[in-house]
């Protein structure tokens, strides 16, 4: 049988992140470039207020339709499908809204994903699998196979796991 | 840490078999009694055209709006939470509509299982937990714990798992 890889959607598959940068530059009073964002985390740069302010779009419907893809993922993604059984695995049950949204996302950007391989879930500890790529350190330290962090600015920090930076890397990792 | 068990929705939790039934019924030249439907399955009743027809009801929106619940399984599943972490592991990938209602479905009739312990999915082996009940042998065949068939009229004729017939006896064997 070959090894299983569970890879998550929200900084991994899709630049979630950068989708709450142009909503934050968007907005009224923004305080900080592009640059700015991408180097440290919205936890980091904006008060309590501006930070409610900003994540309550992802309550909103539509939010997860038109998030970008996450530069090489769909390129590596299918070169690992060949070596491996991939499925992904989203936190999609915190936000009800987006499980239409995200089952239709991933059937426009990754029509070779068979529905059998896509999981809805909150709880990541419950996947029986060899591999999982993950941008929270929480959903790692649950999982009992082997967890790759992908790099985001909100794990900027976080030293306890082997960390890959680019679609690019996961494909150095594991192929 | 508590033992896992994963149950699924479709003629575990939710009478979806009984949803079909009162469909067939309700239709234009139903062949059969209720009491017949109960005792064997679709598959042996119908003939492929009505088998067809039936089925892809499946597909209209609010299928899985209000199948009722099976008996006994709000109880059973109340009193399983105290022993074991209980997730609900539901194959709803296959038909994006039911996966909204579903959600909504688990929030009305059982509001004390957490968004954190609903899964959907597709392929059930990538569950790693102690126990899935479940009413698909193909479902059990290739889960890595132990498996309890729930007895339904299309499984009525399987012997390689071991059956319950109803929600006191899914407590009867694991309380």
């Amino acid at each position: 049988m070959k090894q299983r890889i569970a890879i998550d959607m929200d900084d991994v598959m899709a630049d979630t992140y950068g989708k709450f940068a142009d909503l934050y530059l968007q907005g009224e009073t923004p305080r900080y470039t592009l640059d700015e964002l991408r180097e440290k985390s919205f936890h980091e740069l904006l008060d309590e207020t501006e930070f409610k302010i900003l994540f309550k779009n992802v309550y909103a419907p539509g939010f997860f339709s038109n998030i970008a893809v996450m530069e090489g993922a769909q390129e590596t993604i299918a070169r690992l499908m060949e070596r491996y059984d991939v499925f992904v695995a989203t936190a999609a049950m915190e936000f009800p809204n987006s499980l239409r949204e995200k089952y239709d996302w991933l059937a426009k950007h990754f029509p070779y994903i068979h529905w059998r391989n896509i999981i809805f879930l909150g709880d990541k500890s419950i996947l029986g699998a060899e591999y999982l790529i993950d941008d929270l350190p929480r959903n790692l330290k649950t999982f009992s196979g082997q967890g790759l962090l992908f790099s985001a600015p909100h794990n900027r920090d976080e030293t306890a796991y082997q960390r890959v930076n680019s679609w690019q890397e996961v494909g150095e990792r594991l192929l």
